[in-house]
């Protein structure tokens, strides 16, 4: 006789498409003490939907019916990606207790500005996907917009994963480094438990944005595989001291940032330079992993020396497949332990999926996992909003 | 000796900004199985937040900074409104169970298109006000977001007031139609409990948009006080004839409208007239304010006929203030008796507002009040997302 299958209602899933543009990555994953990873699936974009994303992301004055519209066709493109995973994995939607859905940011200002003379300056962020449609298409409870509270409160509305490392990564005694290479790469710095100091995280800078959308330009291919292109190249010491000379990087913390700066201001200073003949299009991208790198390597540096002689760097996103810039990391950061994510049961590529599929969690379980600490935001709350699916 | 108080936490509030853009609507109410109305609040907008909602309401190309910042601009102004309100009627934010956020309506595509080649056509519809923003800047739980949800699943995403109308203002043995006259003019046809026929309810046309905006732009005032300029002015057969053989009034329901149509196409035709000298500007408000009247009453009168000899007319919204347009619905429809939504203890200004108080207990409740018979959605969903206050 067949043991009647039960719903344990137990699993989450996370969806997550970064700044890179790249796709959806549909995370599935348990939770108790410990990060028990189901299932992970990446969806690249169409390249007509990724232009119109890019579009709107970069963009000035966009077409508000086409935005509006785009929220919903993205919902629906989640809604699939969840459906098919599902699928993929013979798991039946009642079986799932939430998605954590973050949608695609395609403003990000934290900044506080007054937009009419008579009210209050006020940050503001936008992800495209809207939750509700997301729920509605799929039948299962969305948890979504997990940083519009924070920016409201004055925060940065980011990082929010390291809320997810200091709950699966911190130590005992040893400093946890946890970085994330994706478009932008990001910090998460958990002191010792015993220090009782409390977590730092924000972005360090550009991760694979640059190097993504040079490599795409000049060679056609979607990122610098191996990172064999920045390997045969040699770096453009003006080029990269200038860069790193741009008040970003000798900001403190919390800071955050996003396609603005680096996808645009720092893009249009390298084409422009190469457009002109004063540095190769091979030389440009290698100049750029090196960006990438130091300003990672920077930032890492001083709390090596503030916490504890070694630390492990735990690092996931895609960044973690370039080679070069992981060689060139190790050789900037000799008391680092480099260790992928996946050694703690985290793919890396399905990291930031996970960690917010374990928001959804947090925020059925009224679990307040807020930082303020590490965003600037003046309360801690429950982040994200609920739309319910199936009942 | 003092009593001491006790927190009932029964209490819900709604707001409500419609698209004649005047302000935002707060009321305070409790629900049993009738409306216990506690207070109403109006905060007119600015002139220059009204401007800036116009604009982002009319213009096709937005700036999508500005836009992703009104989102908050307006939760903030919410939020104020929301703690005026709690001040002035000396009420506690922890005696608030829920806030039930409308929001502004800037778009409202249901129809459905398809914005790549790739993917399937979806219909949208946005309104501004982030409710993550409102419950962090109030600490009260914040339902928002309802019609997302039933667009996705191919709704019209309206009317949605319908469903409150439904559970309070039925009989059981009398037609019941509630009209309410905002900026866009909407019927609920409710037929005597006995009949169990399901609920109608569908945008009519224009309500006040057409007036309102032709008695700013020729009078330099917000409305047509009393009606008394249209009283006193000729209607234009021909005009009125013309406007009202639009598709739109043939269209069976479910139908849903707003600014784009009546805002945008009717008011240039009622302008181009005026301007070339055809009709003056006080006959053109007498013919709006027919046009008004008419497509309501060509709307009701078959239900009549189908139901009932006679029926109760309820009315609400800013429209019931016009004398003059009541004066003419009540000739057109002479077997109505027409009847202000206040005698049914919900003041007429603020049925809206409790409407979405009312839908935000629903949320909470789980208590699945969606007519998909009036929007064309293909399943019955809880509508809303809910962002959580102060813990």
């Amino acid at each position: 006789m067949a043991v009647p299958s039960t719903s344990t209602n137990d699993l989450y899933i996370g969806i997550m498409s970064g700044t890179s543009l790249d796709g959806i990555d549909v995370a599935l994953a348990r939770f108790s003490n410990q990060v028990e990873f189901v299932a992970h699936n990446a969806y690249p974009f169409s390249s007509e939907v990724r232009d119109l994303l890019y579009h709107i992301a970069t963009t000035q004055q966009i077409d508000l019916d086409l935005f509006v519209r785009s929220h919903f066709l993205l919902a629906r493109l989640y809604a699939d990606a969840v459906n098919d995973t599902l699928k993929k994995n013979s798991i039946a939607h009642k079986d799932i207790r939430a998605i954590g859905l973050h949608g695609q940011t395609v403003r990000h200002l934290p900044t506080i500005e007054k937009i009419t003379s008579d009210s209050a300056p006020i940050g503001a962020t936008f992800q495209l996907g809207s939750g509700a449609a997301v729920a509605a298409l799929t039948g299962i409870d969305t948890v979504s917009d997990f940083r519009s509270g924070d920016i409201a409160l004055g925060g940065e509305g980011a990082p929010l994963v390291p809320m997810f490392d200091r709950v699966f990564l911190g130590s005992d005694d040893t400093t946890r480094i946890v970085l994330n290479i994706g478009g932008i790469s990001n910090i998460t710095v958990i002191a010792p438990t015993s220090s009782s100091m409390p977590v730092i995280a924000y972005d360090t800078g550009p991760g694979n944005m640059i190097i993504d959308e040079l490599t795409r330009r000049y060679f056609h291919q979607a990122y610098d595989d191996n990172g064999e292109i920045a390997s045969k190249a040699i770096t453009n010491d003006q080029l990269l001291s200038e860069m790193l000379s741009h008040p970003y990087f000798q900001q403190l913390p919390p800071k955050s940032t996003g396609r603005e700066l680096f996808g645009s201001q720092f893009l249009t200073k390298i084409t422009t330079a190469i457009d002109s003949g004063v540095i190769s299009a091979t030389d440009a991208i290698r100049t750029a992993t090196e960006l990438t790198a130091r300003s990672i390597a920077n930032e890492i540096l001083p709390y090596q020396s503030q916490y504890s002689q070694s630390s492990d760097l735990i690092i996931s996103g895609g960044g973690v497949y370039n080679n070069f810039l992981i060689h060139t990391l190790k050789e900037l950061l000799p008391k680092c332990k480099i260790i992928r994510s996946d050694e703690f049961g985290i793919p890396s590529q399905a990291k930031e999926a996970i960690a917010f599929a374990f928001f959804a969690k947090a925020f059925l379980e009224k679990n307040i996992i807020h930082q303020p600490s590490t965003t600037g935001a003046s309360e801690k709350i429950i982040l994200g909003s609920l739309s319910y699916g199936k009942q």
